[in-house]
């Protein structure tokens, strides 16, 4: 029962709408699926301006140990995108350049991880996107069993193999795998509602109008002086 | 007593030495003004190189909720700085995109908060800036009373509505209403002091000597070897 | 015994093996010997890009006082990059832009401390390079002895006066300095193995073969599914 | 799909399985069921000495909010431990002697949060236990929905409704609901073999010889001097 | 304007008002005064089990630096909290057993500071009671100027001299002095009313009911299952 | 020169010094040899009022390993304190009751770590006292190689092997090994001026007239008002 795995296959979501959630911003995903799966504020980007979705590779590792992560690497397919997690928490780099060298020969060009990273000059070269907890040049040894494609948390939030991350400046959200197609409806929906109040907001009209949050305020016993 | 409160007309200081002293840049002026003002560490910029300084329009709201943030921006006029604080604790992303295009439409074009923010990515597009505690997609509700234009505290530093709000890189320091054409003028002086002992030490003039420290490390039973 | 000394003259390792060691990286020198010397994913560069090494010239100070911190500027060489640590956990930005321009004036381009800095954006501008902890307007006063080039202990690492500091976009690594030569030797070595394992992986070779892991993975118990 | 929901009946653990379960310890259980379960260093007991386990009544909350909690108290049984979490992170002290009286009288002894707390003294009196993130006067509103008796996540670790929640002063360990039985056993062999290891140890035997570690040791170079 | 001072007369409460308010609890007189005054989570007792109140006589001071504390002790009164900040973020333990010597002379029997203590077992045996952000052993100087009696923020809270400081196991909470009498009625209201809803609730009443959310959760649109 | 060892025989200081140091109270320590040697504000003890001292046996291990844990009770001798370091932060609970059997088995009665501990309660009642970072029942694994007797840096603190390691409930203080009979003179020294201090500021005299700094404040600029 708590025998170490690696599973092979996974399922994904589509693709088309895998890149397509990419395009709609985290916040927006976010928001759309009804405020849920981010995976907090402390996992960052170590680069401005990327912005993109890909289904999850999940790993379970040993803090300061990233042999699961060379076993990872193998099951990994173009689109997806590494999610690894320490079963307590760590510091370690425990990824860096050449791992990221093996990941884009497969075409896997993200990294999300509750740990650290290294060679981050190196991987903004590389063009790969990394989003993690820290960054150290503490690296790891390979001594320790873990798991591949098995439930993990990141952060604040579970995550399932084939799960769609998204990931932009503003950080991580998961997206449930069944649920893709739903979110992207769901968030081009509020594109749509969005670029509408953007264009009102612009004009000068107010969110307490808008919204209608002036009764809202009375009903409330805010006062007005 | 404890009832909330909108207040729709603050006063500022003249726009003249508001201008005048966000060109000065945090550090100055907060040596200036006798090492006071920091928010703290804590607050930190979404964007690089932008220096400025505004009126502070100040909001007390509860962790998760922005409802008295659209209040706020009714009363912003051009050159405010929004002040968003929380009475708890938060890392919530209880501002983005579309906050930022309306206060833009009013000539607001940046916000300091101790919580987080969102769409940072669009915000920087937008030259709106931003000097927050957290990047965060996490958004929020619109359901809790709270007030705008109260004293706040901001970090480690109380806020009055009025009061000049001085941001760069370095963080985020706030000058009293009524000194700040005092808080001017010393930072000016001190400019000039600055300029006379940048040229000594660029050209190879030590501070020991400068500032009369060896008596000091002497007294103090510093000893050379 | 405790004393607060300046020790003016310090033994430096070999300048082009300094240089050398700058440019191999950080996470290349931490493995290259040992895994040792990291100072700490806290310690954190202001800017983006910079790659260097050079001899510490060590500072032990009193948090929110940087007096030692002046007497050490003069007894730097070209060359060096100064250590500032103080003797308790510190915020305070005791370091800004009329000492770079000092230590810039004695051929000193980067610092390295666990408290903070300020007038970031002027640092960036001289080409000043740091790594701190912290980013804080809140200058110090000139009033407490402490000691320059003693041992002192950086985030997690001691440090040596005229060890061997590397830093770059990683965080700070110390190399003591009789092993300056030796840490080369095998950085060098390690860079052109990694440069093989590059090629290979860059080709599509897996870790996992590569480094003979799939044994250990089936020693270790870990199933494939 | 985000609507909000209170789940009235859920499934819960034969109840003298929780019972014995709750007498092994967290560190026992936590061995047991293959080093998983944690919810992390940072919750903290406001008692010492307090040792349980119960079935898991899980809370979704707003930060600030604790609508829900009162919610939750109409579907607890004797025997249930409260899980309470935020959406996003919050010290709020939502919880404090008034909902305890409420939960007592349902035969609900304990609490496990990742907020905050208040009237602890009131709590240690009442012989209510609590495991939290945070203490703090600060209390809440009662304005926004959320869910009761769905999974949710408790610092790193996630929670379904009825899995059994372990507790004493080393943390709080979550076992799945269907796998309680099997923990229990698990623990007790756990508990029978390493009582048979104290007692050599306490006799002065080595763990190095007890555990074959001196080849170990060897295998991997560590070298005796 | 910046210059330093030491205020020697405040006007404190009236003193059976304080003692009075002392005795409410300091989640009862936060909640009574509207959810304000609370100093932060991170201000922890290192005591169990004290209760009190007294008027606060405040010091800004110097990281690392208690010079200004044992200015303050001269302006002392039997009855008074000594509320001791810096001006940055300090851990020094700049308390320890003979300055509470020298206030238990005074008649003041307990500090609050955003810093740290020592001596804590020894403050522990003598009845001083405090609460801090840090423990430390990590002692000071006395070198730098500060002032006594000015305005100060303590944690999130601004307190003036002469405010009510409240403190027990949950933290610390500050009345302002104008309102002690008003915050004092306010908490006797709600004590009378805590009592009746404790019995209620004691009785297996639910709060659901007691406080009419069930029509709010109605109306939120949370749907029992 | 970075392979992993175990040093059997380290020097120790006199067992009468050592202990006479103990009964000292680490503040007094810590100033008596120049304000040097504090571990850290991080370091916390388990149990409340323990108050010893006893010579360093060092660890060095990999973080989530405690294979050289077990190496080290094997070098061990009555009177020791176990210091357990970390390569890199680590929260895990790699220190438990079978382990303490078995130091207690050699007459070690203490642990100090920069990681956790677990089995709190069972080592408070064996009467094994404990300073950690961490509480937390995450084990470890014994997979890792590391060393027992090097230098070690724990928190803010070098340690070399056979260093006195001083600890109550202030925290921790290392004393050099050939330090340690200087130390305690000048720690006995510091008593007896502590003790006249004592009864003089109990007698109501003011540290200000005491310590001289009434001058001082007035050389400062600091105001009576």
């Amino acid at each position: 029962m708590n025998r170490h795995v690696v599973v092979r296959e996974i399922e994904r979501a589509d693709p088309d709408v895998i890149a397509a959630l990419g395009e709609q911003g985290t916040a927006t995903v976010h928001e759309a699926i009804g405020a849920r799966g981010f995976a907090g504020p402390e996992l960052r980007p170590i680069q401005h301006g990327v912005r993109l979705a890909g289904s999850a590779v999940t790993v379970s590792s040993h803090p300061g140990d990233n042999l699961m992560v060379h076993a990872a690497v193998e099951v990994c397919r173009p689109g997806d995108v590494l999610v690894v997690t320490s079963t307590a928490p760590s510091t370690h780099g425990g990824f860096g350049e050449l791992l990221a060298t093996s990941l884009l020969a497969r075409g896997v060009r993200a990294l999300v991880t509750d740990a650290g990273v290294r060679d981050t000059a190196e991987l903004r070269d590389l063009g790969f996107a990394v989003w993690s907890q820290h960054v150290s040049v503490q690296g790891t040894v390979k001594a320790t069993p873990g798991s591949v494609n098995v439930p993990v948390v990141l952060g604040h939030q579970p995550v399932a193999p084939g799960d769609v991350v998204c990931a932009d400046d503003d950080g991580v959200v998961i997206v449930a795998r069944h649920e893709a197609a739903w979110a992207l409806e769901r968030a081009r929906e509020r594109v749509v509602r969005e670029e509408a109040s953007r264009s009102r907001l612009a004009a000068g009209e107010l969110g307490l109008d808008f919204y209608g949050l002036r009764a809202k305020l009375d009903e409330l016993g805010v006062e007005y002086r």
